[in-house]
C-alpha cells in the first residue's frame, strides 16, 4: 500500500495545504489566505486546521496506517534537523520559532491527533517536489532556480535535499556575479537577484527602454506610465517581436546562464530546473540562458547540460512537502 | 596496527612522493624531476619505480599485511571512479589515459607487485590531505584553494571528499565573478582565475602602478622591468610597506572573498583553507578575504566563518594521494 502525506505550501499571502498520495499524487487540496495579523500563535492556529481537517477528510478513504505525517515548506531559514523557522520575511512578528514541534503539539492538544510533522524552506520543499514528481524526476543532481519576486533555490543531489551543514545551502540568489556591479541586493553588491529578481529586471527594463534608440511598444501596454511596468507587459511585448523587450529577456537570460554555469563548475551539477511566476516568460529566458550556460563553461563540462522548465508551478510545494514525509 | 600507503603527487615539473603512516605521516619521501619527453609509457614507467622503490624499502621496518596501496593525485580532469586521467594540462602528449590500470599493471608485470592504486586530481587530493593531516582536520565541511599559477579547489563535505556526478566538482577558478570584466581566462570572462591567478594578479599589479598617483618602490624590487616582475616582488613591497603593492593584495584579497562568498551561499560552507604559492603573502591576502567575505553575505550566514591558511605546503598532494588508499 502506498504512502500518503499532507504537504503544506505555507507563504506570506496564502496557506495551500494537500493531501498527496505517494504513487497518485495530490487527492484534494485547500488553499486560504494566511491570517498574518493572528501573529504566530493565530497561523500556527490557521496550519493545524487545515491539517485536521484534511486529515480526517482523507480518512473516508485512506488508510491511517499509510499515514506518514505532515509536512511544510516555509518561508525563511529553516532549521530542518531541530525544526525552527527564523525570521521569515513575508511574516511579520516571526523571529525564531519552533515551527515544527508548537505545530504537533497544538494539533494534539486541541484536535487529539498524533501527527508528525517535518519542515524545511520553501525553496528546498519546491526542489524536491519538482525531484519527486516533476521536472527532476530523471536527475540524479539538479539545482531548482525559482524567478519571483526574489530568486531562490534549492539542490538536490543523489536524489535527496542537500541542505548544507548550517541548513542554508542552495541561496543562488546571493551569488555575486559582478562585485563591481551597480544593483544591490539586500545590502549586497552585484548579485543574481539583484539583476534577475522582479526588481532588477524591472529596472533594467526601465534602463533599456530609456536607453534605446528605437521606442519600445511595451509603453502601450503599461499606458506609458513605467511605475506601473510588470514583467508580463515586457514577456507580451517581447512575444509580439517588440525589440527593446527581446534583448531584455536576452539580458535576464544570459545573467541566468552565467549563475547556472557558477553552480556547474563549482558543484558539477549540470541539470537544471527553472521555475517561479517569471519563468512564465519561457523560452525568452531558457535559450539565452543555455546558450550562456556553454560560453561560460570548458566544452569538455558541456555533457550532460540541460536546462527545463519546473512542471509543478504552484504546486511544488504541496507536493515536495508532502515528499519530506515519505522520506 | 595502523595502515600505510604510497602517497605520490604527480605534476608537470617533478613527482614527489611519501611512504605516509596513517598515524604518524611521512615516513619518508623522494622527488625526481617528470620526465615529461619520455611519453605516456616513460612517466608511468617512472611513477612505477618509484612505487616499487619505495615499498621495498618500507618493507624494512613496515609490514606488508597494513599496506593499503599506492595513492595518485594527478594534474588534469580525472575519473576517479573509471581510474582516467583526461588531458592534463602539463604533460604533453596526454588524451585520455587508463592511468590507475596502467600503472597498476606496469606494476605487477615489471616488480612482480600487486599493489592497489587510487587517483585524483590533483586539487582535489590536496584538500583531502589537509583535510585529514593539514588545517582541515577540526572541520565537516570545507573548500581548499590552491592559489598559484591557476587557482584551483577540492571541497570535502562530511569529511569524505565531494566530486560531483563526473568528478569535476570545486573548479573555483572558473567562476565567474564579473560577467562583463575584462579578464578573460580559457575563453571565459571574468573569472577568479583571470583576476587572481598568478596572471591575473600580474597584470592586476603593472595596471594598478600605471595609474597610481604615487610611485611604487616595486620597480626597485624588478629592476623596473616590469616584465619581470613576480608575486614575490609585489609582497616584499607590500611588507614594506608600498601602498600600491598594499592596494593590489588588497584587491586580490577582496576578489577571493567574493569567490568564496559565493561558495558559502551555495553549498552552505563556511570553512575556508587557502594554500598554494601566492597565498605565502599570508594576511596580507587573507585580512581584506574575511573582511570581503562578511560584507558579501547576510549577516545571520556569518556564523562559523573561519579563513585559514593550509598547513601541508607541497606536501598536501602526497598526504592527500596516500590518504585516498586509507579510505
Amino acid at each position: 500500500m502506498a504512502q500518503w502525506a499532507i504537504g503544506i505550501d505555507f507563504g506570506g499571502t496564502a496557506i495551500k495545504a494537500a493531501v498527496v498520495d505517494e504513487a497518485k499524487g495530490i487527492l484534494l487540496d485547500r488553499r486560504v489566505f494566511t491570517d498574518t495579523a493572528s501573529g504566530v500563535t493565530g497561523m500556527i492556529a490557521q496550519l493545524a486546521s487545515i491539517i485536521a481537517e484534511l486529515y480526517r477528510h482523507a480518512l473516508h478513504s485512506l488508510d491511517a496506517q499509510d499515514f506518514a505525517g505532515a509536512g511544510v515548506g516555509a518561508p525563511g531559514a529553516v532549521d530542518s534537523v531541530k525544526g525552527l523557522l527564523s525570521y521569515p520575511p513575508n511574516l511579520p512578528g516571526w523571529e525564531v520559532v519552533a515551527l515544527r514541534d508548537e505545530l504537533q503539539q497544538y494539533v494534539m492538544e486541541r484536535d487529539g491527533l498524533s501527527i508528525p510533522v517535518f519542515i524545511d524552506n520553501d525553496a528546498n520543499v519546491a526542489a524536491y517536489g519538482e525531484a519527486r514528481y516533476g521536472a527532476g524526476k530523471a536527475f540524479n543532481d539538479f539545482i531548482m532556480v525559482t524567478l519571483g519576486t526574489g530568486v531562490g533555490g534549492g539542490i538536490v543531489l543523489n536524489r535527496k535535499l542537500y541542505r548544507g551543514g548550517h541548513g542554508t545551502a542552495g541561496e543562488v540568489g546571493f551569488m555575486i556575479l559582478d562585485f563591481e556591479g551597480e544593483g544591490v541586493h539586500a545590502g549586497i553588491r552585484g548579485t543574481l537577484e539583484s539583476f534577475i529578481g522582479k526588481k532588477g529586471i524591472l529596472s533594467m527594463a526601465r534602463r533599456m527602454i530609456n536607453e534605446s534608440e528605437v521606442a519600445s511598444s511595451v509603453g502601450q501596454l503599461c499606458g506609458d506610465d513605467y511605475a506601473k511596468l510588470s514583467p508580463r507587459h515586457i514577456e507580451q511585448a517581447a512575444l509580439e517581436g517588440d525589440a527593446v523587450c527581446l534583448a531584455v529577456w536576452n539580458r535576464v537570460g544570459s545573467i541566468l546562464g552565467v549563475g547556472l554555469a557558477n553552480v556547474a563548475v563549482l558543484m558539477d551539477i549540470r541539470k537544471f530546473v527553472i521555475g517561479g511566476g517569471i519563468s512564465a516568460a519561457g523560452d525568452l529566458i531558457f535559450v539565452p540562458a543555455r546558450e550562456q550556460l556553454k560560453r561560460s563553461m570548458l566544452p569538455p563540462m558541456h555533457d550532460g547540460l540541460e536546462l527545463v522548465p519546473a512542471l509543478l508551478g504552484n504546486k511544488a510545494g504541496m507536493y515536495g512537502a508532502a515528499a519530506l514525509c515519505f522520506g
